[in-house]
Order: structure tokens, then sequence, then C-alpha cells
């Protein structure tokens, strides 16, 4: 049986799981591919740990080059993450004719026009698999089970941490802070959980999508992104009477000539399964002019879901090394010409908490400035009294223009009698 | 731009719906494959009614074999269903080189085999994707994205008109015969309903699965089939009561060398998601050692989402045609030694429903005989009061073994305190 050589850089977590899962399922995976897979080399920095899974120590390295440079490997799996140096040794693989197999998501979005020009160039293949919703395999749906639909929208939750840290607030009543810490006692967090709490890794893995979707280039830092800091249980309750969840939601819509991208807390009517995608598991929807809408969900992290990912992309090139190269049916470097539509310009209902003196006309006052800027409202919740600190007053818009809101909701934060922070969150109620 | 040629037999629903897709998307499509697909002919007893798509009358012929025997078509989609003539189609289709498309799930459960090694002979490829969960992509998810997972089951709602039916009856309250002339009226279940009702497309569709998730042959006659004739709102009230849900549930799980196989009427929480999948939705859920669970729920049947099941097929044997074949990670011809589980022997929790005479120590007899055949029971039901016909009496059991309680009911229908016919329906917890 033929044998093909994998390098593995980075034994972390993920790396782990690619290491075990491969351990387990050899011989199924040998007999469903026809050709024995082994990794000849794995690099770390930290080569001594105990990873629980029996690694033969003469293949661990601390210098990735001796997989880089190998004329044995063929596929160099990427599990290191961040840009540098995982960049780098992408790049260099690439040049030495490696095909490429990685879940780094940050790297994709920032550099994937560079990665895929080199792919492109040097003629060998990349899975990315692994980079959005773990065990899910929304990048080849898009890519390929569903590539005769012309794509509408995409939307997900893609961040576990954030939104098991929504679903904890959401079930205990709890405030941000303290599940974050409870979060990060339980590894569901990382120390620095800046990229899951502030929307910025669910932006990532949007671009992603919204450019292998709609084969355009969507600058990262174009993205909006709002993260989930500033939820309350106050929020969280009242969106539950208004019948909704909060959920940090990714979306990409496209206009006729424009892509939609955003990522920001949303409240999803309890009626769509969406809002009922708890604890550290993702979804994503997709609506497609074909398959109408279709919805994946599964584990979004961990080490084994993200492995199975990992190794599907693998096998896939194993098949083209194979039998000969596939048709790559989405070339992302044939960029669309779409424009990013602003923030401001975006259609959506609104969710807006004001903290207000209470006293008589306020309500009156404020659904004045509202109307004045062409928002009408659905609903209002007024409710509590209180003698020092301000009361919520709670408005739900119909539609309108992001523009109008965040002009009315800066003409009511001028007010006197509005005290503290007032908080606006987009409310989604398609699909 | 390079062309090829496709031959369409069958301009029914689905195939009608592969003419739109393909004349909608038709730059996307090319524009993705860098090759132009071409209908050039499309074979159908009749080619007089107006399918409301443009179709150039020259393309029509009543005669398939001017697809089967044209040189120039490269790729054959078969979507007239049913055994024959679709199978001498497709055989002869095969013999002259064509790669195949196909949608017929019946074809396939009962004569895979056949058509897979002569596939294998004449190496050309077929794509099946339409034959489960219409735009759901689950054929490619077992055979290509979850391909590094040892699977260990596959649970599903997979067939629209029944789940249609159910969902109806749970939500009105109405009984199976109004829902089901309802459902013929509107055009969402057929004149003949049997494969439908009977369970036996789920049979069909299951069996697919489990063949390719497991590498082994499923004779179709051996999967155990219950329809959904004998539901009552009663029983889907009392499984409510009980915090359940009615589907028709198509089931395959690995043991150790057996696979336990059936379709029949299953009671789910409703805490699952499976339980609220209503209307004409699908959804499979896929357990694999490597990916968790995922599950993917989208429209099953219908002319669009099945032409995009279709036309994502087409576009990966273009590629295949064009860049060289790739692998086929799922050699189905190359089967495991597993025997299919027979029935009696499943373990599972039931929910029995006796007609009984309203009077003391009923309760008491019939648990005793549920006791004897080693049935623990874990609650009861006892409602109502009436002179006449018998009252209901309801158990819902722990664990037990289908031989112990199909005895158990055998005995306690036999007393002369229960009248007319007991119910039994299983119980799904797990996932």
């Amino acid at each position: 049986m033929k044998t093909i050589n994998l390098g593995l850089i980075g034994l972390g977590t993920i790396g782990t799981g690619v290491v075990k899962v491969l351990r387990d399922n050899s011989a199924l995976i040998e007999k469903r591919l026809g050709v024995s897979l082994v990794i000849k080399r794995i690099a770390d920095l930290d080569i001594k740990r105990d990873r629980g899974v029996p690694a033969d120590k003469s293949i661990l390295t601390t210098d990735a080059k001796k997989i880089i440079n190998d004329d044995e490997i063929d596929i160099v799996i990427e599990l290191i993450g961040g840009y540098e140096p995982a960049l780098s040794f992408i790049m260099q693989s690439i040049s030495n004719k490696k095909h490429i197999v990685t879940a780094n998501k940050a790297l994709l979005a920032k550099h994937g026009q560079e990665v895929f020009e080199a792919i492109k160039k040097h003629k060998v293949n990349i899975g990315f698999e692994a980079s959005v919703g773990g065990g899910i395999p929304i990048i080849r749906c898009i890519k390929d089970n569903f590539a005769a639909n012309r794509f509408e929208s995409i939307y997900g939750v893609v961040n576990g941490t954030g939104n098991y840290i929504l679903s904890k607030m959401t079930d205990e009543g709890k405030n941000f802070q303290d599940v974050l810490k409870e979060a990060q006692e339980k590894g569901y967090a990382e120390a620095d959980p800046t990229f899951d709490i502030e929307g910025i890794d669910s932006a990532h893995k949007i671009a992603i999508l919204g450019s292998l979707a709609f084969g355009c280039r969507i600058p990262i830092d174009k993205v909006f992104t709002e993260g989930i800091t500033h939820i309350t249980p106050t929020d969280i309750h009242f969106a539950s009477e208004f019948g909704f969840r909060i959920k940090l939601l990714a979306i990409v819509k496209k206009g006729d000539d424009t892509i939609d991208i955003r990522v920001h807390p949303t409240m999803i009517s309890k009626d769509n399964p969406i809002s009922n995608i708890n604890g550290v598991l993702n979804a994503v929807k997709v609506r497609g002019n074909a398959v109408g809408e279709a919805m994946l969900i599964g584990e979004g992290a961990g080490a084994l879901p993200t492995a199975s990912a990992v190794l599907s992309d693998v096998m896939e090139i194993v098949g083209c090394i194979t039998y000969g190269n596939r048709y790559s049916s989405f070339d992302i470097s044939n960029h669309a010409k779409l424009k990013l539509q602003p923030i401001d310009k975006i259609i959506s209902k609104y969710y807006l908490r004001f903290s207000v003196v209470d006293k008589p006309g306020i309500l009156s006052k404020l659904s004045g400035i509202l109307g004045a800027n062409s928002i009408s409202i659905a609903s209002v919740i007024q409710k509590g009294r209180s003698d020092s600190a301000g009361v919520p007053l709670v408005f739900m818009t119909h539609k309108a223009m992001e523009k109008d809101i965040q002009k009315a909701v800066k003409e009511i934060n001028e007010l006197q009698v509005v005290k503290g922070n007032s908080i606006l969150i987009r409310v989604e109620n398609e699909g």
C-alpha cells in the first residue's frame, strides 16, 4: 500500500486530537483511502510535556524546518494558530511544493489572498475545513455540496466560547464577568479571551465563509464587529419577554452589488432553531437559491471534532495526490466586484434600552425623538419604580436604518432625563 | 470554454427543477467550474405538457435511447424513479461509459450492488446525493466530510410526507386519515402514498446511508419497517404528557458485529432538536467517534432543493472528467462482515397503550405480566372513566428487549379485560 507522509506543526489541543484520531481510526482510514497515512514528524516548541497520546519521541522536533524542508513529507498540517510564525511556515511549505491543511482562521482572514495566490502558483492544494465551525463541514458545503447555488446569506453561531458565556448568562441569570471567570477556570475561555468575547474570532470565520460563498475579497478590518462584553442579564431578561434570545451572530448577506457582513450580539426569535444552539455548539444556516435554507449543527471546537475536519482535508488531498487533481470549484483569487455595505446602511429591527429618570412624559419624549428619525416602534416595556438610579425603558422597533437609529440614540442620550449607558441590540427575524 | 453534455431522463418535478436551476445559475456554475454545462437532450414519456420552464422543443424526446446511445453525452441524469425502466437505462448508460447522477433511492436500495459493480467495471462515476434528504448533503458528509470517523449511528427524519402528516396531526389534533387526505389534496402526498406512510421510502434511504457508513451490504427486505398509519391523536397526546413527540425515525446503529437498522414511529424527547423538525423538513444526525454529534437540517424534497443536490453531483463528476478521477473513499463493493440485528434483539424504551375494562385490579394484573417478562415500568398514566368502550392504560417502560416486550404484549392482549388494539411505540432518548 502506498504511504503518504504528513508533517504536523503544533502539538496543542487540536494537534493531539489529530494524532489520536489517526491512531484510533487508522485501519478504517487506510481502507477508505487505499493509502497509508504516516505522521513522519511533529514540531512543537514544547516536546517534553505528556500530551496523553503515545508519540514516538524520535519524530518530535522543536524545529519546524525539519518538516518544511523534508522532501518526503507531502502534506503539512499547520496547527499553531496566529499570524507568525504560522504564515512563514505555510508560505515556505508551499514553495517547497507541499500541500497545506490548516485550522488557522485568523491567518486566512488576514493573509488569505497571499496564501491562495501561492497555492495557485505552486499548484498545490489547501484544506481549511477546520478553520470554521470545528467538526461542521461548512467550508465544503459552500465549495462543493451547495456549489450549484447562488448564495443569499450565511448566518452562524461560530464561536463556542462566546456562545457558552451567553448560554450560561441566559440559563443562570449571572452577569458577564462572573461567567467569563467561570469559563476561564473550566478551560472554556482562554486567559486572554479578547478574540472570542469581542467577536473578532467570529469575524475571521464569517469573512472566510463570505469570501468563499460570494467570491469576493473581504478586508477583515472592514467587518463590523461588536462583542458581548456589554450584554447584561437585564437585556437577556427583556429579550425573553419579547420572545427572543441573545446570540453572538456572524452574518453575511448579499445585496445587489454589496456584501452586508457583520458580527454582533443579536436577538433571535425563540422559534428560530439557532436560538436553541447552546453551550459549545456551533450552527450555521446557509440560504441558497436552489437548496433554500439548510442548517448544520455540531461541536464547534474541541480536539476530536476539529481533528475530524483536519483529517477530512488530509484525505481529500491524498485523493488528489493519488488520483489526480480535482477541480477547485471556488477560485478565491477570481474576485467579484462587490462592495462591503457600511454598517450605517443596514436595515434591521432594534432593541433599545435606556435608563431614565422615573417621571411622567419621558416615554412621550423618547418616542417623539424615535419618530422624528423615521423609526417606528413595535413595542415598549416600561417597568419598575426607583428613587435613585434610573428605571429601564425598553423599545423594540420595526425595521429601521442603522444610521437613523444611531442618530436617535445619540439625541436621546443627550437628554438630562437619560442616565448611564443606553443599550442597542440588533434583531434578526429572518430564517 | 470546454462543454460537457448532459442527458436528462425524466422531466417531472425534480427534472424540471434541474433545468430551472441550471438555467438560472448557469453563469455562476460556469465560473465556478470552468466548464460549460449543456443539457443536450431530455427524455420523458410526456413531452407535450408545459412544465413552466423554457425547454427547446428540439431537445425533447420520448425515447431514452437517444440519450443512452449518444456518444456526445457524458453524464446521464436519471430522474424517473422506480425500478424499471430506470435500472435498464442506468445499466445501459454505464455500459456506454456514461457517468450517472440519480435521485433513485428505491433502485439503489434494491439494486445498488449491481449498479456499483458496473460503475467499478466501466470506470465511471455515480452521484446519488439527491437520493436521501433532498438538499441536505448527507451522502457527501458520510463519504467525504466525515470520512475520518468511525461512524456509530445515524438517525433521521428522512421522509417529508410522513413528517408532514405527523406534524399536522400533532399541531391540529386531527386523525391520520383526515390529514392524509388533506396532504394528497395539497400535493404533499401521492395518490398511492404507501411508500411514504408505510416507512418504505425511509427504509430505502437509511439502507443507503447505513451501507455507506458501515461499508456493508444491507438487504432492503431485512430492514424492520413500520409505518405511521396506526398512530392516533390519543398517542400523540400521551406522548406529549410524557415530554415526547412522535416522529417517523429511520435509525441505523453499529454494534460490535451487528447493524441495528430500522424504521418506525418513535417517541423523541421534546429537548431533542429532531423532535422539532416539522412539516416537509428533513434532519439527519450523525454520530462519529471524532466529530461527535453533527446534525443537518434542510428541505428534504421539492424541485429546487433536490436539483441543488443533483447538480452538486454533476459538478463533482465534471471535476473528475476534467481534472482526473478522484478517489472514491467508500468502496461499497468492499463489504464488511456485519450481520443485521434482528428486531427482537433490540433494546429500547417503550410506550405501551392498552384499552382496558375500567375496573379495579387491572393495573396490578398488567404490570405483573410486564414484570414477569423482565420489563420494568418507568411511569403509568391511567385516565378517564367510561361505561362502554375501554379506557386507556399507558405505560412507559425502562430499557427492555423487544422480544420480551412482544411476549408481554401478546400475553396482555389475550386477557379478557383488554379490549381492541394495543399500541407499541419505541422511544429513543439518545442524542
